[in-house]
């Protein structure tokens, strides 16, 4: 039987576990699929390199246009990562009628709607699973599991690099800066991390969960970001006490059709589940109209599980192949986007107070949240001998993200406020 | 547009819930299939019944064929239950070129290779999302999204009413007895409750689970059973010693294309995901050879969760009629089934014994573990001052469970030990 025939672009980490699949588990994906399944050509950077994956060296080349151009090419598996000049290629490989999976979030966060329409136009499919959460297949969970609810939250936890550099602070006490260096050791953080702990990566994960749970074109804009990098020691230790852990959660949410995105460092209560999603796992939290509360936990990243998706959506390409409806079942957002004003966002919220120490003080600081009719749920004091003033840990019953943007702004110019330490939502 | 006609077996709690999710979401629905999907006939046992849902009373009939043979109905949606008079309806459903979705557990775990191989044959769907944990979309993640994966481990806390009674005593201390009868009385537990605490609703439900995940046809019969009614309130005493919770597990296990099958209470480490899985809730985990650990929680049953996987999956169907490939996307399973051995099966185990509190004992314990080559990880000897005699629990490396019948086997006839009170797996 004619094998299908795939182009893979990039052969990293990623790359060599697709090749490694597609290998190793041949008989399997055949009796599925009824054809071979061929890699027949792959895009490297540099082809004398050497490789921990066995590859015919005659597959390999330098220019990917070769991949695109050619018309024995089925599929295109994009792992190589950029945007602009990868956007590109894509769009022509859709315009010769190749189908396309890709693990690239940031292509798909930027330009999704732009690839998926093209593909609509061109009958072709695009799939990438692997862009968001590595081995969990949320993407289609979103699409055809939920397709008779109305999604109302999506909370996750997308970023594996955060959540171990906050899980190590929170089960060992350690310092952030400490924790990063131990992660940029391991590899579970880059030389320059910022794309990571600013959130910027989560967010674009966010992007494209928020835009398929929602079925409305969410862009990257859109989504409200702060990362963990001002996360202390301190701030932790005071979430232990409200039972809660300090995690990086993007928060997408939905009420009347009017939506919100962030990403932000979250207090979550332990008795939810993803509190305890630990170290470089992932999880996304579903919340439907119908459903109720669901999590999906699993690997974030890592070379095999995120193969496993690829090859995954690659079966699914070649099983439309067989039955000739690629291009039909379109991931493309067909709902009006109305996002949520400041007014309209609300949670509850904990906030770390520096403070004068004396009488009154307090009285002060709850006439602000009176004021702006944020109501307090609880107040402590903790004991801080070796600090100049005292230190107030203030929750909020839900309010909304004006008021409280008001509320501290009062703060910022009230005298008996040394500092505003921290600020964080609480999930839960 | 010709709207699309489902008939709808059973107005009970699940139908009802579809009568509303279809009624309530069809702009949503429309959007997506691109018809107006219409209940045209619904089957009730009490026509005259009042209903908390609004139908129109000349849908209602009390007669099932009259929706196996409506030659208008494309979709019959089966949520009445029963085994065989239902197969039988829904095999002529079959033959009359109607495509099936069901939440019938039983059917699905006693006929479901017998169904979808007639299925096949007529190039109908059958498609059965609910027949396993309600809202949670496992039976899709495992067809389509670990479909380029071996899967190597399914558990799953797949009974909401065990698990419900477990969380209580093991969060309240209360005794199996008592948390049974409010279970019953919030209508948690069926006034028989046998099949749900003797593991045979979960064993129907891995009967499925392991029948996807290994693509080999598991029947009923090839589960080894075993229910939550010897469970006590002194095992989870000493579980939580261990730093474990009981819960009660399917475990389908496959090594070498060699697999077994069980449901039973079992030791979960409460490092292990699947152990803060409480309440009512529902969880299955998957570990694939490349994907790793991966963990699906939601709510296990209810109007409404069940509701939406039917209708998810009725959207499915209703989309393949639109890409005319009904029938070609079969869960039937292709792979030769080869049971393990009871030597092959090996796992860790927790046992408590009563014995005599004399010197010696331990000695003897230990050397019918040795003698079957069992390894004890740890042996505890609590406090007993109300007893006579002494308690052992034991812990274990992994065992095979040959061996581990042969300990017991000798323990019964050692008059050291006066009664063999529990043993249990240990996973996580």
């Amino acid at each position: 039987m004619k094998p299908v025939k795939v182009g893979l672009m990039g052969l990293g980490t990623v790359g060599t576990g697709v090749v490694r699949i597609v290998e190793g588990h041949q008989a399997d994906l055949q009796s599925q699929v009824a054809s071979p399944i061929e890699i027949a050509k792959i895009l490297v950077k540099d082809a004398s390199k050497s490789r921990s994956v066995v590859v015919d060296a005659s597959k390999l080349t330098e220019d990917p246009w070769e991949l695109v151009r050619d018309e024995e090419i089925d599929i295109i598996v994009e792992v190589m990562g950029g945007v602009g000049a990868t956007k590109e290629l894509l769009l022509e490989a859709l315009e010769r009628g190749k189908h396309i999976v890709t693990a690239n979030k940031d292509l798909m966060a930027l330009h999704g709607q732009e690839i998926l329409a093209k593909a609509k136009e061109k009958g072709c499919d695009v799939f990438y699973e692997a862009s968001v959460a590595g081995g969990i297949p949320i993407i289609r969970t979103l699409i055809e599991g939920f397709s008779s609810d109305r999604i109302t939250k999506i909370m996750g936890i997308v970023n594996g690099t955060t959540n171990y550099i906050l899980t190590k602070m929170s089960q060992e006490g350690a310092d952030y800066q400490d924790v990063l260096k131990e992660a940029q050791a391991l590899g579970y953080a880059e030389a320059d991390p910022t794309s990571d702990v600013e959130g910027l990566d989560a967010a674009r994960k966010m992007t494209i969960l928020s835009t398929l749970g929602f079925r409305a074109n969410v862009a990257l804009e859109d989504v409200d970001v702060r990362g963990i990098s001002a996360v202390t020691q301190e701030d932790i230790r005071y979430a232990h006490q409200l039972g809660c852990e300090i995690k990086l959660l993007g928060i997408a949410e939905r009420q009347d059709d009017y939506i919100s995105v962030s990403v932000q460092p979250t207090l979550v209560r332990r008795s939810h589940p993803i509190a305890s999603v630990n170290g470089v796992f992932n999880a996304v939290y579903v919340h439907g109209e119908a459903v109720g509360e669901t999590m999906f936990y699993g690997p974030g990243a890592g070379e095999m599980p995120t193969a496993t998706s690829i090859v995954a959506d690659l079966v699914a390409v070649v099983k439309n192949m067989k039955l000739g409806v690629n291009g039909r079942q379109s991931s493309l957002s067909y709902k009006e986007k109305k996002l949520k004003t400041d007014e309209q966002i609300a949670s509850k919220y904990f906030m770390l107070l520096h403070v004068e120490d004396r009488a009154g003080v307090l009285m002060q600081i709850a006439q602000v949240f009176s004021k702006y009719d944020v109501s307090i749920e609880s107040v402590m004091q903790p004991a801080t001998p070796d600090q100049q003033g005292a230190q107030l840990i203030i929750s909020t019953h839900a309010a909304d993200k004006a008021s409280m943007n008001a509320v501290q702004k009062a703060f910022e110019e009230l005298p008996a406020v040394k500092t505003i330490k921290s600020v964080y939502r609480v999930e839960g």
